[in-house]
């Protein structure tokens, strides 16, 4: 079978690629990105903006992909509020082009169209864990993208014919993630604290609580729907439980066995409308019998290990 | 007080210079379009596409409106089915660069952000008639990307600080409407036939019910929400009953008083989900008190009587 990933660049595709090329051994890979991967990758590779109609269209002509995990996106929520256009063309119009290049062509690729957790946008607590039915109220342009992706993914499904399996997706965490990020950004201040004496570790809001699952069990997720999902339908991808950031930090403490105290920095503190997400799985469940398998500790345990051997450059 | 209007050769336009010059009589007025209008029109007119920031920044910078009025849009539903990304760009990415060009500037302007009915999609004829706070279920492409337009313009207002007014509208009908919708395509026929005998009278689905509101109500809406709006809340503007294209024959043939026979024509038959679409007008009527105030049967006259005429080019 050969699979068209689109930012493969990232951290999600180069997890997904190891599961899929373990569990599909006749897997070839075309991967597109502004830039080459930087892990180690062995496959295809062609430099494509997205945005680049008659690139995108080549390459899905040439390699006529049986599936196509579309990875790539503009995908910071705080960058979205910067640069509300440069979201909506990163996502919702480079999956528009992905989508007519397929129905172009008549290909009967399937695609894996994947969305966000912040489609939910505020809930209410009470309404936890969010099912895949609950009103989608988007608050940050990035939201919007993804809601209007996952719109499209639907009618493209449904009245255009495309095979096309939808994700909301949660918090990944995982080997290879951006320090941009909250729990790589944490690890990493345990890591390179090498004095003695107690780390100053640098914190945001830790009382907010969110549904991280570890990238690996993203990529079985994401194999699984591309084999059983049904298209036109959208699954969530999450963990089905919640943590607060403070016991992430204890978990990371626990590992790195150092001392520390938090010190609220306040450029960490970003206005936050939700103190919980939490996401169900049973819909993907009940349709692949996926479910997460990895623990937040062992993840948290792999990303320590990882940047203390300077694994990820 | 100074006005914007994008989309102004066309016709929802002209009749919102009828009336707001009228009601305001201070009212400057610049329109923007791709070609100039061709009904009477004694205002500012730069010919501008909407897509060219940098000529849509310099024309909003230059005239700093005080209303913006944005009826410019990409609107067929059908063609959004042949063209899904000019339906995107030429209704989410206008906007954006709408919205963006005012942001930049930090201009007061207040924004009427014309939606649409088709953002609800599907509905449950239970669910009749549809109250602001019912789901959103786009199924067409045009829809979605009114949808994303809707959740964008209460994101700028909510969290930008924009003054943006929302509406989504229903079906206008009136004197000056193009022919390729149903209403003024049905009255031509009637006048264009001078023959003696029977008109074969070429129809689609008579059995569809629509709400239909009269061109010049829906001018006085816009008028009134940019004047008594409420920013970030979206307004149904819409007649609140429902009539079907049936009844509609049986009025323009009252009116005709010619003799007609229905013959369908298959091209006019198009897929349909929804049998009947009705709004409620109750929160624009508590907020700013309007109510409709021309029915559906003067409203065809006046169209019956201007294509007579041939004052429409």
């Amino acid at each position: 079978m050969k699979y068209l990933i689109t930012g493969v660049s990232g951290f999600v595709a180069r997890h997904f690629i190891d599961y899929a090329s373990s569990a599909d051994p006749e897997a070839s890979f075309l991967g597109l990105d502004l830039k080459p991967p930087r892990y180690r990758y062995d496959h295809a590779f062609s430099e494509v903006k997205l945005l680049d109609i008659a690139a995108l269209e080549r390459e899905v002509g040439a390699f006529k992909p049986d599936y196509i995990v579309h990875l790539a996106s503009f995908s910071s929520v705080a960058r979205s509020w910067e640069r509300p256009r440069e979201s909506f063309a990163n996502n919702t119009s480079i999956f528009l082009n992905l989508v007519e290049a397929i129905r172009d062509r008549g290909l009967p690729t399937r695609v894996l169209s994947v969305g966000s957790s912040e489609e939910y946008g505020v809930v209410d607590p009470d309404h936890l864990p969010l099912r895949e039915d609950h009103r989608l109220n988007p608050i940050s342009p990035y939201a919007v993208a993804r809601v209007a992706q996952e719109q499209l993914s639907r009618i493209y499904a449904r009245s255009y014919g495309l095979d096309i399996v939808i994700t909301r997706s949660f918090n990944h965490v995982g080997v290879g993630q951006e320090p941009v990020f909250a729990i790589p950004s944490l690890v990493k201040q345990f890591v390179e604290w090498k004095m003695p004496g107690t780390l100053e570790l640098q914190v945001g809001d830790t009382a907010i609580v969110r549904d991280f699952l570890d990238v690996r069990d993203v990529a079985r997720a994401y194999y699984l729907l591309l084999k059983e999902g049904e298209s036109g339908e959208v699954y969530n991808v999450c963990g089905g439980a919640g943590h607060s950031i403070a016991d992430v930090i204890r978990m990371i403490g626990g590992i790195a066995g150092k001392d520390y105290r938090e010190v609220v920095d306040p450029t960490r503190v970003r206005p936050n409308d939700n103190r919980a997400i939490i996401g169900s799985f049973d819909k993907i469940k009940a349709r692949t019998a996926w479910q997460p398998e990895i623990g937040l500790e062992e993840s948290l345990l792999a990303i320590y290990r990882s940047l203390e051997e300077g694994a990820h450059p």
